[in-house]
């Protein structure tokens, strides 16, 4: 079944949101749905359309998969706690990391991860749950990017044929499938979720994982976590659509304290778009981005260069892998 | 014996080239000397200053290694001739390649091309021509790089402990040692010769190989040449210090004709710098930025990201390798 875009002059917030509750009563009916929170505009949608729906009888997880963002998993918690939901943090780190052991292609790491998430720990958190229902937070470009066949979501399945309920067991419900980033962003504001959820950045399913090209080990994102950090504390004024660190794989030359260290590669994104379908560089000052580099190279270890990245969407894509 | 550096307060252009060579004339006599004439500034000034001392008996060659930029070896022999000074081209290319086959180590790069030009092409034309006497363009800089570790300089042996008289058969001779780049880039124009020559942004001894992470091949410098003449044309009106393209090994996601394309990236530097020791990436524009984004990726087969260097020298080096 085709999915069909709803534009955001097509958009009312109130009848939508009505809508996607009343379908999902009707389907879920007396029975339990189950959904993961990352704290993304997405997961965060989905989450309150849910409740709203079901009440209690949606069970909300939030996966620590090690690869989030640096005291995400509390935050985002302590958050939804206060808006009246209950989430449970399920520690899922040494399953993740060791389906991600010696991989270094792109492609098999997003793999490695959805396995994993939907095999190792959700599939099992559903029947134990007794639910028959999974909520996601799958968009609509999500949708056109995994058709194009540019990447692979790790929230698409139906759209590539996998059959969940025959495969794993349930039935994914997916409330935002025909909007994009800004119409979904207006539906939480509408929803009463806050303005740190409702304008949070985009952050990608495999999460810190897709900002380290090769191979994930837990010192990998240590490092990477450690960049992020200080790219979302200095650029968080900006209003920028999205801004990152990605780990390199290649080393450079650098210098410390007089001698050659041969260090590691950050490389910087900072992006303008609306929709994530195109994009330029953000044109930060000189001033920031000297001050991101000068950081960077003192407060993660073994970083001696950082980089900016100058090209647009297309021919780049928002993250790097 | 220390290098005593020469400063640039303290450098009398008359008197450092009068004094020069009349110390080449005395050490080689009525005998032979060769040199290697690279195209930079540092060669240059070598092969003027030795004409001066010597007239023929310094024989001057190109060995085309086949890591020049685009034109190069045409260029550099007709302005030298317009000169009156003869320079042989030497293609030396299958040997250079040969040798840099499978070596990902920039030491072991930087090791394989020192061998070639001084075993294999050098050596022999030294004794072909009966010269005992090879000038080179060493500058104070490389010594102080050298020596602390920061990086080979392909042209450093005496500092390290080689002694090329025994090992290879030849005297060197380094009639640029003790000045930095600003003072060498003076010699230069007080000479006669053009701008330029004396103006040229240093280039590396191992050519567009220093510009390659991960192995040197025809194919990847063929790239990295490509990328390097856009960024010179680009950027040759900001009278920056140096500026230059950069081939990563690492591949990243892009998009070209809405299909994914996972390809290379091309990180450009650009300096400002009075002696190489410390340097700022320049400020600029992002018109300018975009515009080199959107040649490379659009001009060079298989790029589809580009990047700036944002990072101070230290902890950056000037080049990245």
């Amino acid at each position: 079944m085709a999915i069909k875009e709803i534009k955001l002059d097509d958009l009312n917030l109130e009848e939508f949101i009505k809508q996607k509750t009343e379908e999902i009563s009707s389907l879920v009916r007396k029975g339990l749905a189950v959904n993961a929170l990352s704290g993304g505009v997405d997961s965060s949608t989905v989450t309150m359309i849910g409740h709203k729906a079901l009440g209690d009888r949606l069970k909300t997880y939030f996966i620590e998969n090690g690869l989030m963002r640096e005291g995400e998993p509390q935050r985002v918690v302590s958050l939804f706690y206060n808006l009246g939901i209950k989430v449970e943090i399920v520690d899922a780190r040494a399953k993740f990391f060791n389906e991600l052991k010696g991989l270094v292609d792109p492609e098999e790491k997003r793999e490695a991860i959805t396995r994993v998430f939907y095999k190792d720990v959700f599939g099992p958190l559903v029947k134990e749950s007794g639910a028959k229902y999974l909520m996601q937070g799958t968009n609509y470009t999500d949708v056109e990017e995994t058709v194009a066949g540019i990447k692979r979501q790790h929230n698409i399945l139906a759209q590539i044929g996998i059959d969940t309920e025959e495969q794993y067991g349930y039935i994914v419900i997916e409330p935002i499938v025909q909007l994009r980033k800004s119409g979904i962003r207006k539906v939480a504001k509408a929803l009463g979720l806050t303005e740190e959820i409702y304008n949070r950045p985009p952050f990608p399913g495999p999460a810190l994982s897709a900002r380290i090209i090769g191979e994930v080990t837990q010192k990998r994102v240590e490092t990477v976590r450690k960049a992020t950090k200080i790219v979302e504390e200095e650029l968080h004024n900006t209003n920028a659509f999205q801004y990152l660190a990605i780990l390199h794989k290649d080393k450079v030359t650098g210098m410390k304290k007089g001698k050659r260290d041969y260090g590691l590669q950050i490389e910087v994104r900072c992006w303008e778009s609306l929709d994530a379908i195109t994009g330029s560089p953000t044109r930060l000052s000189y001033d920031i981005l000297e001050q991101l580099a000068e950081r960077i190279t003192a407060e993660v270890p073994g970083v001696v260069s950082v980089t900016y990245n100058i090209t647009k969407k297309p021919p780049s894509t928002i993250e790097a892998i």
